[in-house]
């Protein structure tokens, strides 16, 4: 169950890392009933796309013991530990349903700023676990990351100038409304900054495209830059986040936090426990494989 | 410069054909440079993105000898005259700009009805050539086609219940307002007929993604099903679209007409010229490769 040195050193230089048949297709089932009984429940821990599809539901496993225990599997603890090098416990976990022919896209993005800013995460120890709920491929938008790009730390104009809300696509649409293409771009020095940086980055290391069968799992950096077209197919690409943080790296106390369903602040080490999520009780006999 | 047989029942089948190396860099670039005067020009012509960067440019050769004489091309022209069987003129022509980061994505449709219904095109003898003028990769928004999904002819709800035009994205979030994920679905039946009926058609034949250099040029049918997601990358995905039309397919007499910009009211077979683009004159020497 634990990553080789390899693995380890590829997520420590690329930022993410995708491991193939972590949950077989039975247990991917499993989360795919529960997520559409989950999601049925109206309130602010849903959130919706522009055209009334559901575009993310947050902490679904306050709500459903098949989330939760998914969240404390050895399969994604085992490694979060080892890539963050300390004990964890859960700082967030989403459904994100970008559903066929109806999921938005979402702009290119660092998670820990907002982590940083919102809910005074001090340091970026952090990092999310991605399910595959369905085969991802080109077309169904895959989450797109630049490799290397934690490494350049926060990016500085991250949160300035705007209310940026990542659980909100509107922000992009007037982030960039000064920036007519070719003849004002010049009036937004923000964004050309933002944008020359994501270039250069891309120009050096290029885009990976995370794409995979169900079952897969990606884990990636708090301050990986990543971003997902919309899905124009007519193929699901349901995933599930859980957001593992160092112990060591407790959320501050801040006047007007988040509320729980979107930064917790419980800071228990997660034991890991070994299992199936299959009704049947079979163990999973899966073995993780390779990058 | 003329298309195979083999080349040409790809088309039938398929309803679209890929070829490479139709324009080479030199002339790649003096489309891009007259691209850039081009669409500074304000007006009616030109469409914006919900952002404020240009998305479209209607009919670039009204005002432009290079696109002019683009049009008229005979590796341009006599391709599309093999694959409609007919002498053609110039029904339609536009710039796509999809921008770097910018670009938005274009919901499925089908092309002819909108000529059908808006222009009073009597039938689907009509064809795009879409001129690469960049690198078109998985990244920068490649038009996505349904392989022979123009066989089925025109889908009857296209233009039916809302306004739909095809030079404005927000028509599709309108047409959606009322399709609330896994619930109300049922709710809109114009909706779930096409997106079912799309599903049907990918499940059968999948999804084309046409990538391919600078220079090169798909030909697409006017009743085959396409789309494009939005451009995430810093890559441009800049396009020059001609639509050539049968001249025995001439636009019916109708009331308010569009402009003509939009739909030519001008029925002459053009005459294919030879030459090339190229400042320094001298002839396009590079050969038409396969699909």
């Amino acid at each position: 169950m634990e990553l080789t040195q390899e693995q380890i050193l590829f997520y420590k230089e690329n930022g993410f890392l995708l491991l193939e048949n972590v949950f077989n297709a039975e247990e991917v089932q499993v989360l795919l009933n529960e997520m559409d009984e989950v999601i049925k429940e109206d309130g602010p821990r849903r959130i919706l796309e522009k055209n009334g599809s559901v575009r993310s539901f947050f902490a679904p496993h306050f709500s459903s013991e098949i989330f939760d225990k998914t969240n404390g599997l050895d399969r994604l603890v085992v490694p979060s530990k080892q890539l963050i090098g300390d004990d964890v416990y859960v700082h967030q976990s989403k459904i994100n349903v970008k559903a066929a022919m109806l999921g938005d896209w979402w702009e290119w993005h660092q998670d820990y700023p907002y982590w940083k800013n919102d809910d005074g995460m001090p340091k970026p120890d952090v990092l999310t676990a991605m399910i595959f709920m369905n085969e991802t491929n080109e077309f169904n938008g895959p989450l797109l990351l630049i490799p290397g790009s934690h490494r350049n730390g926060e990016f500085d104009d991250q949160a300035n100038d705007i209310e940026a809300d990542p659980n909100d696509s509107e922000w992009y649409a007037e982030y960039l409304k000064s920036a007519s293409f070719m003849t004002s771009l010049t009036a937004n020095l923000k964004y050309k900054r933002e944008r020359k940086t994501i270039a250069d980055w891309v120009a050096k290391k290029g885009i990976y495209s995370a794409k995979g069968a169900a079952g897969s799992v990606l884990f990636f950096h708090g301050n990986v830059f990543h971003a997902s077209s919309n899905n124009l197919s007519p193929w699901d690409r349901f995933t599930y986040l859980v957001t593992y943080n160092s112990v060591r790296n407790k959320l501050a106390n801040i006047p007007e936090p988040r509320p729980e369903f979107i930064a917790i602040r419980k800071f228990d080490a997660i034991k890991p426990i070994t299992g199936t999520l299959c009704p049947t009780g079979r163990e999973n006999s899966v073995a993780l494989t390779g990058v």
